[in-house]
């Protein structure tokens, strides 16, 4: 066959090829000049996205895609506006003879899900003072479900396939190294802080299994993931009975992790693992940008502005 | 007798007074120049604050007086660093044949706190909506008693006794009235905001049953009254299984009503009568504002910069 | 006849209609891939807008449309760049054997004009303060006729046909009911500064009968309406020979009412009733901009981000 | 005699001197301690400021020295909270016989008022429109009296007698020099607008004969001089007749001089010589606050924190 | 022949022209709807740029086009999106009988580079102490070769061939100028400060011999101008043995230049004459701008919002 | 002897006491009331500061003590303006007798400063990179003697005695673990940048060899720690021919460390270690001051507002 297959981030104008893809988008329109129907796509796999378009949409099809199926699709890739543009030749649902499975065209966290939630549990049993303890171990196995799929964010850092759990998992470790530099820190505090401080953006957030995020639901926009884990700690906490000291301080490091009040802390760190936990978060998202935007350079290339890095150009050394 | 007794706003240099203020502060010091100790205070009446040294101490009675304690002192106005200073020659706590009581001597709202709390409660009797009147009710029985005395804050507008109190009822009035212009507005929404969006000052700040505050709570530190407010509310929704979305937006105009973030409103109004919420408390504060500066001025004058009105001038018209 | 008829917001891709429409804007234009010409449009209804495109284009009908005609047209509903489309097939002015008039396919302030007008000289009435009532009395009567159709806005709130008429109205209406709290507020300067404070947008914008705005005046991009306002006080004052401390009171009301300096006020209100009038200028504003956002959405449904309200999505609540 | 005389500025701790000095302020007080009355003043020269006291006050001379009053003084230099102050021994008013005059004692501009007052009327002369040129001159007439002593501001740069003539003619004279670079550039707008700028600087502050502030007035703290002088300009348009465009781009070079909206200007500059303008004004008050700056600095010096620039220090080179 | 010539800023839609243009950008694109190339161009001259499109693409040429090519193309101005577009029908390389050269096609300074640099050395020669003097002579002279051709920026003002050289020469007269109202203004410093400060503006960006610049370099985009700037001064003071603090104070104005730190200036101004620098590079950058806004307008005419002027729009007087 | 000795910290008004102290500031000075001579101290220990007064002045002694002295003094804690005052009774300097050394009575890093240098070298001979180790090593090499003792800072945090050498050691610690989390980091170019970082404060500040920092110096002033450090680079690698892109990712980390403009840093990080540098930077220096606000509380105490930690109040929590 004269189609060979590629990945997206490997696909250039004129190039005629099969690929499975994931369904990201699809909507039905009508073009302009001529009031014909048309399906328009966006396509992902592993390593990013790209517009199609399918122009000849017999009747029985118009509504049998939808977001998440994989695919097969045969066509072109086409320059629209200067970004590639994929024109449909064929397209079909994939089956199990294809032997493909959606995992595998989403991008996912670097390690396995399972592993990464066995180490935060790990770091759960250090946790030593025993109210912050059931505390933190509460709200963990009430999310675990989730957490083994959900993405740090809809779109920036993290937002990919078990993100969440990732972006924990590499913060405790960073918790646990400053640690070791600075000895006065309780790591009691710093790791729950580390464990707690996103886990309500499951409830913020909409995600499919894939750790797609279609929305934002309704108490994450009216609320915000800040204020719906101070009310969490706090269920928990009446349930455990936790000295009100140990809740304050809790639901403090979630209250001002995010620093700024523009970027949603109404106070600022008051204590030091408060601070750290903030710092920490920090240093993991921009380690996660600053590692994808060097990602397709040449070494002594230089990316586009980044938007989620104040719209800095970021270089790739050549050593 | 020679003494006359003045108001502490009417005082001038050189004043030979008796006069009975509250103690608002006091503390032992030793003087600079030749380590005598001497008493130095912070007097009030309902007029306003004069500093006051008494310089010969016996020393029994170096501890005897604190903070709250009405006294009947005699002395002189003197002027340091330009301002008003009162040097005592005599100072005693005011007994029962006084005839004086500390309600007298501290400034209050304009109305009684037992008729206020009434008409309050008679707004709440119009929120028909059975579950938010249910949880308005329960929030406002379990704070009532200190609703009585406590300021709206520590200092600013309100920061006078049953300032909370007063601040709420005129509040409910100001949204009565302005939802009589948009009949759209959903008063139940409107009353329950005004209600609570406060009352977790109450946990927040440390008042005497002056109205004094010396200092703010470490929940008050730590969380700020805004989420307290939403904590607060969340617990008596749990209590009364109130339905999801009205929680959502009784928490949502109490985290919103500050407006902006670096006032501690981590998002702001998604719906009308939480934007109505933020516009009515500012009105009832800057009225407050404005009027305690002019309250002193000729007809004609101008104020000094005030320092809560972003350091504007106040003008008082001659009509 | 197949084809039926539609108001603007009903309409929906692949509708075949006839319609009676407002010609908002129209352009002739060249195609892009043949040189052709066409002509494009936007349309207008009371209920919203819609561009459309006429795609053949005989000679004598190239410059025939122009902005203000009321046109009856007949054509397809299509979808471009994710917004509907009018393709246009056949396209005439409405005659008068049409039955139809202008001002009812442009959106209109929601009270009939010439009642707006009565009830503000009613409150011009209660205006005590004869130097005042002078003053305010010939500015409105020197603004009545193009105050019967101006909109308020280019864009944003009160962008509609008699728009600045409903809005002072309203804006009285609400000063009316906030004075009733607060006794103390001089109604007379109040009442003053709501009819005076936007009037000269009638020489800062440009608009035609049917409430359209093409382009601000070039008084309007060099003073803008504050200052045109702060001088045309000045003119109506010499010639009443006001007196000086009223003159100045009126003059600071228009001037501090947009309140931040990044939204055109020098100075901020330094007397209550300059205070007021900014925040009930305020209220209305958001009122009106609170409900178009939420108009056309489902009990439960949340608005895309509201560029007029800081990017903010608003939510319609259920009950 | 065994007491020398000197300039403020050269005053040392120790030093028991004569002097004439301009008394800028003084207050009746009581001390402290002792309750005993002293008069607390500020005395200047030429060269600066001193704070001095007089402790042992006869009771006929109490109220017998005002503000703007010539005296001669005898005391010793003595320091207090790291400030020189003026300990006065004895202090009476100068009188004719004494041989100086007020002026002497105040700063003021290096130039004769009369020969700048004569140069800025040859700019005038340069005024070409004779539209423009009526304008200006019905101006310039109207406040040419107290423009031979008014400061340009009350502190801050030029704030010295005569010093809003030097700024002015300073600023022509830049004009003159920048348009020759830019001949583009029309002088009779840029003169124009330089000599219109501030103008109403004299109706915003009160100043004494000797060029000292004491207080804006109510209409400077209500509208401000760049409000004041768009009416200035208005009324004398008025008058004249001036054509439309004329009158409003000679306000708009006022209303927009400041630049910043924080500043006061509600309007950026909208053509070439409005934002000379504005270029120019700033040029000349930083030439000014950089001289007075280093004017007591040795070569190689390095001065302390200016507040009116942006709390810089500023450096004086060694060569 | 039938085809007229013109200049960019003169074509209309519907022109049917032959003209020289140069090619300032070329890509092969694909067609959205049939998957055919075509190449797309921004073409330019002296007075504008306009986008074209080659529908018809021999494969030969495909890659036969490049930047900075000058090269005859017929065909029609069309419309697109509100914007002019050139519909290519013929294009050829100019050929050395066209008797066109490509300097003729880009926008250039309006005086001839030569005398530019030599009257830059004028003012050099004025620079009457020997260590400033020989540091600037030294810089000048190593970036002699590219100041001929360079532009001031990538965009906005003099971004035009030998920008860079106008723009310093402008400034030198501009301080000359200006120093004659300030005798104090030490010259030597000035005229330094104006020739070095953007003079790494040549390392900063890559400029092609038409003054065109495609990129930012590696060291511009990690450094800046700026700091290489500072860098470049201490190489040439280390290679010239210059005084410490001649050196320090050359940096200093290259430092403090933008005076903001969001502009790229670490510090402010700390002498008269960095001061100076900065308000004179102000001046010539707006009067640049300024002068491009009104040149394509009809008098009374305003300007778009402008993007380098904060988006105003610019009025051109009629007078 | 009656008298006890203390530290500064433990002094409590009306305490008198022999004590040791550093002179930190002494200044002449002359009453107010009666023109008597005095000597104004500040004296410091390890434990903190208080002001000193000494009233009687032999003629002898006025200019015999000086800062740094070690002196011996007796006398009274009083209180003044509520702080802690010592009236001096006697004060010699320390003689060799007294068994006591400077360095004992300033704060200093809690490790030794040769030990600290050694652990530092220690990570220079990890940077495997031959062209960094070299610049790296010199600019160490260069800057030694100085280190042992230089501040990080004039005040804020590591004001203190070999501050600088122990912040510098605290973040090679830091950036090590760090690095461990996240292999990618090139740890050559990390602890390059650490090093480098601050190394310019010792020409930016001068300070004495008990660490105490008197004022910055004139190329502190003008050029800052972040531009000599980027001349200082720049310097280095000239002469040991350092590859270009190697001194320019060397210059970049200097440049952005401090990452926001207003913070003085003209540029942000552009690559992951120049990112990583500035998290570590504020990691430690904010561990710093955390530490020091609960230093002297007791657990569950709140601290006053911090200047360095933006006025916040640090908690120190009970467990």
């Amino acid at each position: 066959m004269e189609f060979s297959s590629k990945k997206i981030r490997d696909l250039a104008v004129g190039d005629r090829v099969d690929c499975y893809f994931i369904i990201k988008r699809v909507d039905l329109k009508t073009t302009n000049s001529n009031d014909k129907k048309y399906l328009d796509f966006i396509f992902g796999d592993k390593t990013g996205e790209i517009s199609g378009k399918l122009w000849e949409v017999p009747q029985d099809i118009e509504t049998y895609f939808t977001e998440g199926d994989l695919v097969k699709v045969r066509g072109t890739v086409t320059s629209y506006m200067n970004n590639n543009q994929f024109k449909v030749d064929r397209i079909r649902k994939a089956s199990e003879e294809d032997g493909v499975i959606p995992e595998d065209f989403v991008e996912s966290a670097p390690l396995k899900n399972t592993d990464m939630l066995r180490d935060i549990e790990g770091y759960l049993q250090r946790i030593a003072d025993q109210d912050i303890h059931q505390v933190v171990r509460m709200a963990l196995e009430e999310k675990k479900d989730k957490l083994m799929f959900y993405p740090a964010a809809k779109r920036n850092h993290h937002a990919i396939r078990s993100g969440l759990l990732y972006h924990v998992l590499t913060m405790l470790k960073l918790g646990d190294q400053i640690s070791k530099v600075y000895p006065a820190v309780n790591t009691d505090l710093l790791f729950a802080g580390i464990i707690l401080h996103d886990l309500e953006k499951i409830n913020e957030m909409d995600s499919s299994e894939l750790g797609i995020v279609k929305e934002y639901t309704l108490e994450g926009n009216l609320l915000g993931h800040i204020s719906l884990g101070v009310k969490n700690v706090d269920r928990i906490c009446d349930r455990l009975n936790t000295p009100e000291e140990k809740r304050m301080l809790l639901q403090h490091m979630i209250l001002s992790h995010h620093y700024e009040p523009e970027y949603g802390s109404p106070v600022k760190p008051m204590f030091l693992e408060a601070e750290l936990l903030h710092h920490i978060d920090m240093i993991d998202a921009r380690v996660f940008d600053f590692t994808l935007a060097v990602r397709d350079l040449e070494p002594g290339g230089i990316s586009e502005n980044i938007f989620s890095l104040d719209r800095r150009r970021i270089y790739k050394p050549t050593f």
